[in-house]
């Protein structure tokens, strides 16, 4: 640490993203990416961009904007455009949090966000089996953050219990993170037009194929919206650039691919949790693109480190609750097939 | 603005980048964007990122900052790499200002990222010829903020001077944005291995032709860097896609290209200087690919809009000791001579 650093920050401990070695070829089943490649259109919207790449993108995101309004029943008034969901997630903490309130065990990016940005927060834990009890959620005056699903459980909330959280906290900000949405959970975008205090983020990294590309949005009411830009206008208005926006656009054209490979990823997800289950292991009903499982069998870490000695990256948290658990990004199904036998050699 | 924008934001007021009207095509002169597209190889690099997209780009831009450490003659962990230097200026302020000091007439961002951080700042006048007085940066404990080139005014400080203020100023980040500094300035770079209060930005949208690919870096020592990565990780640690990484490189493969360019703009520059002069025009010397200029024949707010009615678009700032400027970006010779035909109708 340089002594210039401002104080607030001298004790910050930034996010760890999933690892990414280099060392080998990995089948990587850790960090929750597509096990497909964005459609052929794609590639010739990109193509289309380079020529014109001395110009700026375009800050507004027009284009992007309104095929997302389009698609998603809002406004385009409603849709903020963002550099992934991070970028996002930190805006909307930035802007409107004065303490923040989330799950003991959900995406660990959040108490980082609280932390850069100097707001308190409190976890709410999870109930035995992981579910969200939405009663315990009223917190006035404090923003609440929920991912639905949920990571690293892959537990979808219903709808109309989000819809009980939103109602219960009128004072506050409810944010729905919904990453992984689209493998199985329901949307709250339909009750942005019904709350003004809710925001909802999503990304383009999961069910979109576009990790590498950094793509995500926020829906939320128009006067919310505009509290965002106000901040993005204040630290990079060019936030995405013009071969993202394009390929984003190409991609939205292109929805039958995105639904269909979406669920060639739920069928996968069935067959490896059916194939874990029939070797002892229990795994949580997901609706996500990877499933949390355990087993008796083997500890967690020792699972984790067992699997990248034979070349299959899978992801382990150390915290206490869920350390006997392994994450795994739901892949083609050969890469189901290759992690199976591996499991079974270890143990 | 919502009920729920934290009252710290309440009057902030964005940067208003230049714009961008889609009303009619315009003969644009108003960005300081490239007048050159990428070359071949950078098409190529990008179309073979496509098929790994849906993986997530190198939070650590790895091959990037290799190709700019031996370009820069520097170590790979005296660089940071941006989503533009816009982000990257952010996170300078964000992590070492306690209160910041920049000339009066600069990158109007400036002060928006004090704005935005909660620092105070100060501004020190420029001399009448708008060149900057060095002995007026002392100012210990703070952070002082210099475009060298500078801009709208696009003169340069020599690297004695610059390295004067930083000599002057050990308890101080100095912060060097070369945005321009291609076009005929002197770098800061090889003096980051002498200080370690100096801080360098540059950007692949001015020189680089990819201002829509959103790329820029900083260059400073390691400590430093280590620190700005604490902040990036906290914040967005995927800032810059796979698409731009790659190009950056081919386009660092092929500085011959670049600095073809570059020659080009500065001849186009010299032609539109003599032109404008020839017609009565004061040209401040420009090292920047853009000019500043006026005449007392027409306001500068009144030739700015003149121009726009006739398709072409310029920069005009109402701040007082400026107002009588436009400010040109330097476009293909034809772009020039139209014009400086525009202009003569005008007059």
């Amino acid at each position: 640490m340089s002594k210039f650093l401002l104080d607030k920050y001298k004790d910050l401990v930034p996010y760890t993203p999933g690892e990414q070695p280099k060392d080998q070829q990995y089948i990587k089943l850790n960090t929750n990416e597509s096990s497909f490649s964005p459609c052929e259109a794609v590639m010739k919207a990109i193509e289309n961009e380079v020529p014109t790449l001395k110009l700026y993108s375009d800050p507004e995101c027009k284009k992007l904007r309104c095929k997302l309004a389009e698609i998603y029943n809002v406004n385009e008034n409603e849709i903020m455009i963002g550099s992934g969901s991070d970028e996002l997630l930190n805006y909307v903490i930035m802007a409107f949090a004065k303490e923040l309130v989330f799950p003991d065990i959900t995406y660990g990016f959040y108490k980082v966000f609280a932390d850069v940005n100097k707001v308190p927060y409190t976890t709410i834990p999870l109930e035995e089996d992981f579910t969200i009890d939405v009663a315990k959620y009223v917190a006035p005056g404090k923003m609440i953050v929920i991912a639905n699903p949920n990571a690293p459980t892959g537990i979808a909330l219903s709808l109309e219990k989000v819809e009980q959280i939103i109602k219960n906290n009128p004072t506050s900000i409810v944010m729905i993170d919904e990453a992984y949405v689209d493998f199985g959970g329901e949307s709250a975008v339909p009750l942005v037009k019904k709350y003004s205090n809710l925001v909802v983020t999503q990304t383009f990294s999961k069910s979109r194929f576009m990790a590498g590309a950094r793509l995500g949005f926020v829906i939320a009411n128009e006067e919310l919206i505009k509290d965002l830009n106000t901040l993005r206008y204040s630290i990079s208005p060019y936030n995405v650039n013009s071969m993202t926006l394009a390929a984003g656009i190409a991609t939205l054209e292109n929805e039958d691919y995105t639904k269909s490979k979406c669920l060639e990823i739920i069928k996968n997800r069935e067959y490896l949790s059916k194939s874990l289950k029939n070797i002892g292991f229990d795994v949580i009903p997901s609706s996500t693109n990877f499933i949390f499982a355990k087993t008796d069998k083997i500890e967690g870490e020792k699972l984790y480190l067992a699997l990248k000695e034979k070349g299959i990256l899978v992801r382990h948290f150390k915290l206490e609750r869920i350390k006997d658990y392994v994450r795994i990004t739901i892949g083609v199904k050969e890469n189901m097939d290759a992690l199976v036998k591996a499991i079974k050699e270890i143990i």
